[in-house]
């Protein structure tokens, strides 16, 4: 007979594998009488904690490193929530670094990394366009990485990745259908590829509705907010004056409510918006925001499940695959037909 | 004549410390011309990096632990900006661990701690009420650990806290002079001090205007969301309707807002609400929400400074204080008198 695992139990539940090893670790989460009952069974079925310990025993530190720009980010405190559920399972310690979109502080992580102290790593890339040594260093040592959401071209490991090109042409074509003829895209100036690809749907839309794409409509931000709010006021305070503002920074939408409130720009009648982001509130906003929201639980789920994939297996071999994990478009007023 | 240091560059260039470091490691955040002349001053002046190197080079890692519940939560990523703007000063790296609110994942990220990976440890407590133990191993072990906003009582050890007593006081004051006479008090289940505090600071206001406090009044929540939401649900149905929720948990706003969308409630007019909250969009909900702000950056940082000055000290000796920053009472619509 197979010995029980945590699946085998959850199944004979009728409860989530999570719950059933939360309940296992006398969480807070789970009440008293689930508990008696997972315990009551895993006692009668002889349930042997960590079945994946004779293939990951062997690695020296049950520790992976999550290595990302920020947690002020909607997106990364919800993939870090994916990669956590999936590392508790595993019974692994996970480490997060911050880059702040420096990529020296990116390339001495890396380094700091090298030592052992982690058997994988999970990086969304920094902004910076320097040398991408530190990244193939790590692969030399046997360290294996997996990128989610940003990744640099050219290193042969998997990708988790949404569709950016595709999200950034759908939300574009949504205002467009809902009247507006000279939108202001906001980005960040970089050549990462979620900027170039969101860019490029950007721009794919304009010309299939024959809209001519003029430089001013290209709001270059930076990490300076207080700059990034100027940029915007006088991007509004134009002559010609644009009818949307497509955001592919989620905290400029929320500059942007408050340059247009600051100079009684009415949303949506006088400008539309719409803008890539995870916010938990903002269906509550005044007016509610639109969004392109992406998958970033299940983005972090499948880049850990990938990444101890690769532990698992002899020489920690890891495929050089891109999985792409659709974002949705949510239109909410903030960018419907005025009425 | 004293080396220059970073402190030194800054007041000769009239910028701040963090610019000037982040100028030297070529930051993205940095403008050329600013990078130029930081660079051209450190020649001239002959300056040596890492001036704190004599003291913390002896240590082994320069690398501290941050052990905190969650991310998602705007207090928390505040705060580790606050820690990592002085981290990042002396050149330490950063690890962020999750609890999840679960004490024995904290215990288990301590005990992986002791190994030496870390110099020293901030920690905001997780809510399980077991022992304490793995806290105490910690110091036994010499490695210094500072608590910020939440900690367990009976540790000799520097906290720094926010006023979390005088504040909850304050919000129900402010809600009882707007006009209410039945607030519901939401809170999680747990001793933790920023619990038991703010329910104290609620109890007091109730007394000194005279209004008797039902067992009713208590919505006492936990980590599960949806139940949560039936709580407040339920709450908000009962014949005796309240007039006011308090909610001491940032999320439980925004769930707040949606069951009274869903019941056809009207924010204030027919409840105020009023929460313990760092959200960046609280001004730009509909209606814009009433917070009480915690100084979550500045709470941060002053955990590190006092972690650090701990590191460069002798026996890493750190004293038992307590420092307290207070926080700030917002008042916006949604706890407004009703027009």
């Amino acid at each position: 007979m197979e010995p029980i695992n945590l699946k085998g139990l959850a199944a004979q539940l009728g409860i989530s594998i999570s719950s059933v090893s939360k309940a296992l670790r006398d969480s807070h989460e789970i009440s008293p009488e689930t508990k008696d009952r997972v315990r009551a069974l895993a006692r009668e079925l002889n349930y042997q904690p960590n079945p994946y310990a004779s293939s990951l025993r062997k690695q020296k530190s049950k520790t992976i490193a999550v290595v990302i720009p920020e947690v002020a980010n909607h997106f990364f405190s919800l993939a870090i929530n994916g990669i956590e559920s999936i590392a508790q399972e595993r019974d692994y310690h996970v480490l997060i670094y911050l880059t702040h979109e420096d990529t020296a502080k990116e390339a001495a992580i890396c380094k700091h990394l090298l030592s052992g102290r982690v058997d994988g790593v999970l990086m969304s890339a920094s902004m910076g366009a320097s040398s991408h040594d530190h990244i193939q260093e790590l692969l030399l040592h046997n360290i294996p990485i997996v990128f989610f959401d940003r990744n640099w071209p050219g290193i042969e490991t998997a990708k988790i990745m949404t569709n950016d090109r595709e999200s950034a042409f759908g939300a574009t074509e949504h205002l467009i259908q809902n009247g507006c003829k000279n939108i202001l895209f906001l980005s960040l100036t970089s050549s990462l590829n979620i900027n170039t690809d969101r860019l490029e749907g950007f721009k794919e839309a304009l010309i299939k509705y024959n809209q001519p794409l003029r430089r001013s409509q290209l709001i270059m931000c930076d990490l300076d907010d207080e700059m990034n709010q100027k940029r915007i006021r006088r991007a509004l305070m134009r002559n010609n004056r644009p009818d949307a503002i497509f955001s592919s920074i989620e905290k400029m939408a929320l500059t942007t409510y408050e340059v247009c409130r600051e100079l009684g720009i009415r949303i949506p009648a006088d400008l539309k918006i719409i803008c890539f982001s995870n916010m938990s509130s903002a269906h509550l906003m005044h007016p509610p925001l639109s969004t392109v929201r992406q998958p970033a639980f299940e983005m972090g789920k499948q880049a850990a499940s990938v990444l101890f994939r690769s532990l698992e297996k002899k020489g920690r071999y890891i495929s050089n695959e891109e999985i792409v994990v659709p974002s949705t478009l949510i239109a909410r007023e903030s960018s419907s037909l005025s009425k």
